[in-house]
């Protein structure tokens, strides 16, 4: 990471005098008193990587052994919560569709949002199927369902209806009356819900040798009349709880819950450790920069800037630490889950997620001790905040066109109906994915919305996916350039300061 | 903005002198009079940023707190407006979806283009179908739909057909006898119309706290024989009015229509009062162009070039002028329709649509205050004449292309039927979209003809996507270069210059 | 154009001297004699673009006129000529739809390739209900078709079989006998085709005022066999004559066929004389290159070069002799389709649309009289050569990757069965095209051929994507700089010259 | 292929000396000894390219021309394997959709994973319907499908079920009691397998005058309720097997087995002598390797590097070696095919497949030979060591994404379910498709998961699609300028050596 500074000088402003730091480790003057010489080595030391430390002091890499374990259990914690995952969600959506085809009438596998109905008999229709088939159910399904029981008898089906209280509307007449509290009884006008329970048993886990959990699923029916526009959308709806069974008996071996709850422990343990390791190097850093900026008031009486102070934080241990912090919460709640004391699955896997992909980046690091390779991390590190700025004005025009769409093309377009889809929609179109679909989508509307809708796109388009992909490359292009010829004639420096030193 | 012409000089030929603009304010000859003297300090005065006015002579910068008063009211005013527009838009497209399926027999929720009938006796099914729904809609629909009234009575259905008069046509003999006026009677030939009128109340704004509208649904059923090609499309249209409803009820407090108006007129007043700000800043600007010629004229014997006059006249000030202007007429607008004294929601939107954007570039500017970020601003102004006449060349070859795939591949491939599909469909394969389907869709047809279109595609995506991408990243590359390294001269000079100058 | 061939040098080979051409006009010596003057100047008019020769000599360019000229009217023409086709397009199409509509049974508007029967009873259910619905086709068609009549009588519904003759198949002894000529008659063997033919008379072009056209369909219902795998794919096809009518009577004016001849008539007169003139060009062009040559060898006694020679010819003359030559072909055509001798509409559209891209490229000859423009057009120009010989080297392993891809995907891949459909795929998915939809086919298969897909398309996509990509944009930005810099090297000898000279 | 490594030090680093091997044949010494002046001729002639060794000695390109008659005769021998193997998918094709709208009940040509019942009528219903339409299939089916023979009498359908051995599950108790080994009996719980077996004739292929083979189909019917969720997905697969007919009689003419069995031994003697070729030139490159290093340690005293010994060996060979041993196999393969003794069709078509790829890469090496496609083939080679150090930065994010994808998303998201799928997903929207689709999948979720999935693929995008991009494309414009220049200083350098050398 020593080259870092180096070459940002550089790609900022090349007629800057070297900085301080490098300069007191890098130039020595044959009259330096010891106490000098020995700051000098401990700076030195302090900035060099793990290899160059083992070389010069013999000190072996344990934090990089650790973060290299860490890495490998973490890898295996996270594949054998991922397919365990995904053998509760393949479970959860079979059933769900199970659910669908058995107590909605006719539905079909199309999309869910062209199911509804039109009609008074229609409704009726639709309901009374729902009962009928709720209560043959144990003849129809081919999986293993059953009812929910509560004090001896079956939880039973339960029909519940939401209605304004006192409405009195005739579209006729241009009158209503109406009080906007909503009440639960008998008037079929606004929302009616119907909701199920029923239970099952995941057996397919047996064949990974995993035991069965219990299912509880409570389903919902909703049939949507909010809008009152004379269309009621019918949507299913399932909740699910996992339980460990009550009573078994399963023949053969199976995976104990102990060896998962090991496998845990131990990330937790590695991430708790390197953790530990990360906080004391950063504290040690901050400790070096107090003592380096009273030695240069002492000796030069100038005072350290900031930007200088912070070198002595290495960003690299930074991300460590928050990656740590994010997998010791991820695991606890891991353990939880898999006691069946917590369910917030979705919490857990977010926390695992974000920390996997700063693992990953961190190991990065290791290869940018590599020189070659660091040109390609320093090259991204230096045209990183003319990319923020680039991104800033880009932003700008981004969010005004992003309006304008949703206020004067949400009417006549789908893709433009809420602000987040016409977000979605213009990042899409920057890419160049499904432009001609959304031009197509406009066709057959008022003239004159068509042709500002044409303005709009052709604009948009030829706005950000010519002019920011080519600025962004020129950034990208001459940030490399600059960073190549810095670095060469750093090497140059380096090397014969290196060369003529006598270190220890 | 005071940079700007620096690079732009730099950029188009570096060795042409600099501008006598920025020579005056930067070089101060001892033996200048007075006269000279308060006239460079006026001129550099003028062409300071508003950062640099405060710390020259202390000014405020209200022109950019305005600004930015604008831009939050502006924003409150459009979310709003977007909301209730979607509130809205989605009563009407939910009653459309609703008469589609009350009215049209075996509707389904495909594609719309598709819905046509081929023999006489489906016809007649369709149209007896469609009465007899309208008679019993009262107990049908599961909306809250009434019939218009009018006189006592409720309007009925009307049945209307159009034909050609005094047709006789026999293709068996090739032989036809027309008269190409259109009557509207009795005989099925040519067109029929059937119109509805229904009544519906939008109670959803209901739980805004928003008073809901009463909505007049004029109901056009088109059975279209226009090309008599025995392929009868049947489309239904919706046209909507939206009245106060006459007499209401509701429980509870609602936003008061004052509320919105209040925001409207703030909204006109802070533009209103942008508008004269800049206005009089350009006049100034005007003012003192008039001056400095005369001052050159008199002092410097020389006549002052056009493009330097420009320069007096600040872009960013006519673009907050444009978009005060179409804010200020949207405003208006607005209030007209919120008082349901106007309907022309698209002309309203348009205008608010395009300020917005308008908006939003102009804050750009004020990152351009910050010297990072003038640069992406300047080069992508240096490049905009380049970008532009280069445009022009590839525009001649695509515009050869359209007319081209029309005319010979309009017959065989639907996303080439029209000029403007055609436009369409080649802007999106240039950006790398849809490319596959386009190549499907001429499959099977006449060889030669799928032989040219081969060519034709292959070659038109070739030229287009990498050529002038190319050729794009070649030029924004080339100015950013220019540009930076202009900067940085310009920089020193102008730091060198600063220094020695001694100001106020 | 004349400043072609200077920046070619540079851009190949910056060393070499200057071409003899530019130095014998450029260089004046003082003691050179008036027979070289006069050839000097020759020469130097000979290499001027219009404006120039205006300015030199007064003389008006008659060609630039005659040109633009020729593209207003052959714009016209190509625009009516496009009109009328779609009209005629329009009919074709929805007679075609609404004849699968009559004649097949239980069609619906899906993909015609799932249209298939696959049971004896289903085949000859649909023979039955074509001959009903043939018929009563007068009953039901709502549009104006007509049987056509021979001889007095109808024309009948012909029923056509084709089989193998002699042939004894039992695939379950693992025996056949057969002889592979096909034989027409009566076993239910191998194809059936019924043949119809229907008139109709094309009444939608009377609303814009065109004579309405008599249309004659044989259309051709083949159930087709051929492969004897059991399933019977069902194929409507529609062929169309189209004819003056015999009689008629209509009221109101209409547009004569002569206004229409006339137009055409004009575009072949106006390309005529614009092919003499270029042709004249390019003959006194070759002359004064004989004369150049030999010139050369009295006065200086060297033999001039062929790369030389050739800047003699002017390409836009060659290009636009080549657009004249195609549009005064494809007019004729026109005018022999309009007057109904002939029918084949598609060679015509193919010359008149491959001539409109040569006349739109045409005019960027014009722009390049303007200097900023020809550096675009030089850049384009040199970099061609590289161009080539890169996708030369692309063309090859793009070769390799399609025969690989057809081989061992082409079983396992809709995508991938033909030769021409894996260049399509394979084309579509280096502009970033659809390839999502490509890997997501490929699951469900052969383990080993999923996993050689997975290698052949995550390779291909990231050499020919992000390699080629990146290489011709190396390149262009290379040419750019290059052009840019003789460019401006080249501008100040040119004016140096042009000052120091005394010309006429 | 002497210039590599020329460039390649200039690419790596300009201020290394040259290397040895290109000094020694270049630099002559007035003082060489008789030995060290043939040893350079020695050299010179080996790095010579064939056009040169033709130029220098006469020697014939013998190699060239045996490697274009294999190219011909490799394409020629895939062309009509490709042919007849397309014919076979189509049968087999044609084939399994018969089979799917013959036994499944109410089958569609819609997605295949959609088919699937949810209640036990609906099981036995569907198992009846296969039973009655396997009975009847002579009177069915169209095409020429026979009964599989065994003994005397037909092979009947067999239905066999897998249920879970003593099982009894309860869930509305939450108990169960199951052993997880399968049996094959009675009771319907687990799967249920149909097997049919048919027979059929290819007769196609006797219109391209091939001989018809029989076939084999064992047809699966799988009804999968092994997630025990109360969906039974039916599935319909096809086994075939390939055999000559016993009895046949056809008349007319035959293309015999023998003629294509003669193409496929020319492929494999002329990949075999190529093979031999190369073999030799790699021997003796390595035999001349080893003299050398004897020479230098024994005239000059130093040892040769290993990346110079390198050099000897021509990468090239090794690419012709690899491919002809693949074609070879591939060859021998395709024979066994032919003669029915082998039917891994799909090892066969890969191994022919990658030849083939690795056959038109190497025809790079012969354009290589003219400078200017050098530059890019250098280009090409230079840049594939930063690219691929680049790859590997860019792969350990891609690889984070990749597992956080899966974990937190890949329960709400079909795209994200497995990991192939999370990899093909993220690789897609990089080239800048699908992501529209991907977007909109996400949308009706719990809301923290749909605002991760946000950030998640809005930074990826970002990242990747511009980030990434733009730095390859740095790469390469970098890499190319390098050589262009380093290509320019050599060629002098060469040239005045050629000059000044007498050589033979």
């Amino acid at each position: 990471d020593g080259w870092g500074n180096v070459s940002r000088d550089l790609s900022e402003e090349r007629t800057l005098s070297c900085h301080c730091t490098r300069c007191l480790i890098s130039r020595q003057n044959p009259g330096d008193s010891i106490v000098v010489e020995d700051f000098r080595r401990k700076l030195k030391y302090f900035f060099m990587n793990p290899c160059e430390k083992y070389r010069a002091r013999g000190r072996k890499p344990w934090k990089l052994m650790l973060q290299i374990l860490k890495i490998a259990i973490i890898t295996f914690q996270l594949v054998s919560f991922g397919l365990s995952n995904q053998m509760m969600v393949t479970f959860k959506d079979e059933n769900l569709m199970v659910f669908k085809h058995l107590f909605l009438k006719e539905y079909q596998d199309q999309r869910v949002d062209r199911y509804a109905v039109y009609t008074k008999t229609d409704v009726y229709d639709h309901i009374y199927y729902i009962i009928r088939r709720f209560i043959n159910l144990q003849n129809l399904t081919v999986g293993n369902h059953g009812y929910e029981t509560m004090q001896g008898g079956y939880i039973p089906l339960i029909l519940c209806q939401e209605f304004y209280r006192n409405s009195n509307i005739s579209p006729g007449n241009d009158t209503f009356n109406i009080d906007p509290h909503v009440d639960k009884g008998i008037t079929v006008y606004y929302f009616i819900n119907i909701y199920l329970t029923l239970k099952a048993i995941n057996l397919q886990t047996v064949r990974h040798h995993v035991f069965p959990d219990c299912y509880d699923f409570t389903i919902t029916i909703e049939f949507d009349n909010r809008a009152c526009s004379g269309r009621i959308k019918i949507n299913l709806e399932n909740d699910v709880g996992i339980n460990e069974c009550k009573d078994w008996n399963v023949a053969g071996t199976f995976m104990k819950n102990n060896q998962l709850l090991l496998i845990d422990s131990m990330v937790i343990i590695a991430c708790f450790m390197s953790l530990i390791l990360c906080i004391r190097s950063v504290c040690s850093g901050t400790q070096l920069q107090l003592h380096y900026t009273a030695f240069f008031h002492t000796y030069y009486g100038k005072t350290v800037s900031w930007s200088e102070r912070w070198e002595f934080v290495n960003g690299w241990y930074i991300l460590i630490i928050v990656s740590d912090t994010l997998t010791i919460a991820g695991s606890a709640l891991k353990i939880g889950i898999q006691t069946k004391d917590l369910t917030n699955y979705d919490v857990c896997s977010i926390l695992l997620g974000a920390s996997t992909i700063l693992v990953w980046v961190g190991v990065i690091r290791y290869l940018g001790f590599f020189q070659k390779y660091n040109i390609l991390i320093l090259t991204l590190r230096a045209a990183f905040p003319n990319v923020i700025r680039f991104s800033c004005c880009a932003g700008l025009i981004y969010l005004g066109y992003c309006f304008c769409g949703w206020i004067v093309l949400g009417p006549y377009h789908e893709k433009f109906r809420t602000l987040d889809k016409v977000t979605e929609c213009l990042f899409s179109l920057i890419i160049g994915d499904d432009s001609y679909s959304t031009f197509k989508k406009m066709r057959e509307k008022n003239y004159m919305v068509w042709l500002f809708s044409r303005l709009y796109l052709y604009s948009f388009i030829s706005l950000f996916s010519y002019m920011l992909l080519s600025l962004f490359i020129a950034f990208i292009t001459d940030t490399y350039e600059t960073i190549k010829v810095s670095f060469a004639l750093q090497l140059k420096v380096w090397l014969k300061n290196s060369h003529s030193q006598v270190f220890h």
